[in-house]
């Protein structure tokens, strides 16, 4: 199962997945410049540009991470390009043996959440005809809506060997707003909510003791997430706010399995942006070069905890 | 304000909002035979068809109604083809004067909020030229991630009068899974969303009474919209889940106010697959003319409880 995969690939690489989340103010101008003089200021240059800057990431660093985490709304702003750059990176990454996880956050019902699942690790046929596109291995989806958001998306999880990542806590300060609202058992609602998807997991567990409907749990809350680490023992955690958003190694500790590690942690402007800190390198010509110093820091960062 | 043209427009027509969901299954053959014919079994195609679909829905029936609610997901599924399409949908209903609402549900936070806010509600641009696109009046989106998911929205409110609907009680029955849990004050979740909805919304009052920034209520739970309408005298409602999810009329009675309506109900299949029911034509040619007669049916069902 790809969930069994994906935990055996972290325990040859690291726990990391690296987000390839594209900002034009974060590609060098060395891509820039030549590829906007050729194709001027336009949605295709962009996505040309991005295409161009994850590819030097992926080639770079592919060996020393399990997976990637291409976050959609950078694509998307930049309309039918961006969204072909975003497939493209996704077929890349794949291609080099790279877990990809989409970060789409979608959420939906009934044939609506079936069209989303089709166009994002489904299969799309079109009368009769298959039709080629690149889906991700796992999604992000947004609980909101209950069950009936989160059901359609498993007959591909179960035909095509895809997973979920459900959100649960999120890393953001204002998801106290809503998640941290407590219910009259005392518990907060993200707890609930881990709960719920604790069980829709419950027949895509692996191997390795994982399901592939796993939970998003922000590393910025390091008590909330090892309260949620001991209640999901069979739920595999997408951790983001690591690094640009605060959170650190040490915030994690609460966060580990033995072995399985359990969850993965994302860093997206720590590790393609490193070379804007000045830290690893003086020379944007060497941008991926220190993404990988910036991975190999972070394993490290998270190593001391393990 | 936008919020003042929709309801202007909706005492002009009817509290009425066309969903425009577009599957394969329910577009007329004589639309699919002619377009697969020349194209294949192409995510091109389906574009096409949808497209000639949509326009002639909307060439019939954009008199007699404020507003289009375009199902981005059932674009999303054919690829860049489709959202193209999608994109071409909104620009041609709002070149016929409709009001459109994007149905995307998107929630995220920070720059990644901006980026979805960018391309549906915003203005691209890249090294300082603009870039055209087919931006939407309204989008909806998840409150899962707080206040800081919606936020990020509000600049491009501001800056380009597009308002937002939130989702707070959806129609459909797992929404009781979490939209039902009951908080300590004993009150359900989805009432705490839509007082924080509300509040978001008070700088983004119009002249006729009601903010920009909307609210998702189902038209299949009665009397949970009624109370939301009470505690939310500000907060103008879309209300999906009339017609082929179960709503009817009367289940709209505690929805309205008086005057200005302060909500405008969605049907999607009820309409634009009415030729399919045999109801009003047995020639699949005179689908739109199906749709028109679906359209006036609703009204005179909403009617009779305004």
């Amino acid at each position: 199962m790809l969930i069994d995969s994906l935990i055996k690939k972290i325990q040859k690489t690291a726990p990391i997945v690296v987000g390839l989340d594209p900002r034009l103010s974060q590609v060098p101008d060395f891509i820039k410049n030549e590829i906007f003089a050729a194709r001027g200021n336009t949605p295709e240059a962009a996505a040309d540009i991005f295409f161009a800057f994850n590819k030097g990431i992926i080639d770079e660093i592919h060996e020393l991470i399990p997976a990637v985490k291409p976050q959609i709304a950078m694509y998307e702003q930049y309309g039918t390009a961006g969204l072909a750059c975003y497939a493209k990176t996704i077929a890349y990454a794949r291609g080099k043996g790279l877990v990809v996880i989409g970060d789409i956050k979608r959420g939906d019902i009934a044939g609506t959440a079936e069209a989303y699942s089709t166009a994002h690790i489904g299969q799309l046929e079109i009368n009769g005809s298959k039709v080629e596109q690149a889906a991700a291995d796992f999604i992000t989806v947004n609980p909101y809506m209950g069950f009936d958001s989160i059901e359609p998306y498993l007959a591909d999880c179960r035909a095509y060997d895809r997973g979920l990542f459900v959100l649960v806590k999120t890393s953001n300060k204002g998801s106290a707003d809503i998640q941290d609202e407590l219910l009259q058992n005392g518990k907060p609602l993200y707890q609930h909510v881990g709960e719920l998807v604790s069980k829709w997991g419950e027949p895509f567990i692996g191997e390795m003791g994982y399901s592939a409907i796993g939970a998003v749990v922000g590393a910025t809350h390091p008590e909330q997430a090892a309260e949620l680490r001991k209640l999901m023992p069979h739920t595999f955690f997408l951790v983001p706010g690591y690094g640009a958003q605060g959170g650190t190694g040490k915030d994690l500790q609460g966060l580990w399995s033995k072995d399985t590690y359990g969850a993965v942690v994302n860093s997206s402007r720590g590790i393609t942006g490193a070379f804007q800190s000045g830290k690893f390198t003086a020379n944007e010509r060497e941008y991926a070069l220190a993404a990988r110093q910036a991975v190999l820091e972070m394993k490290n960062d998270l190593g001391v905890c393990i």
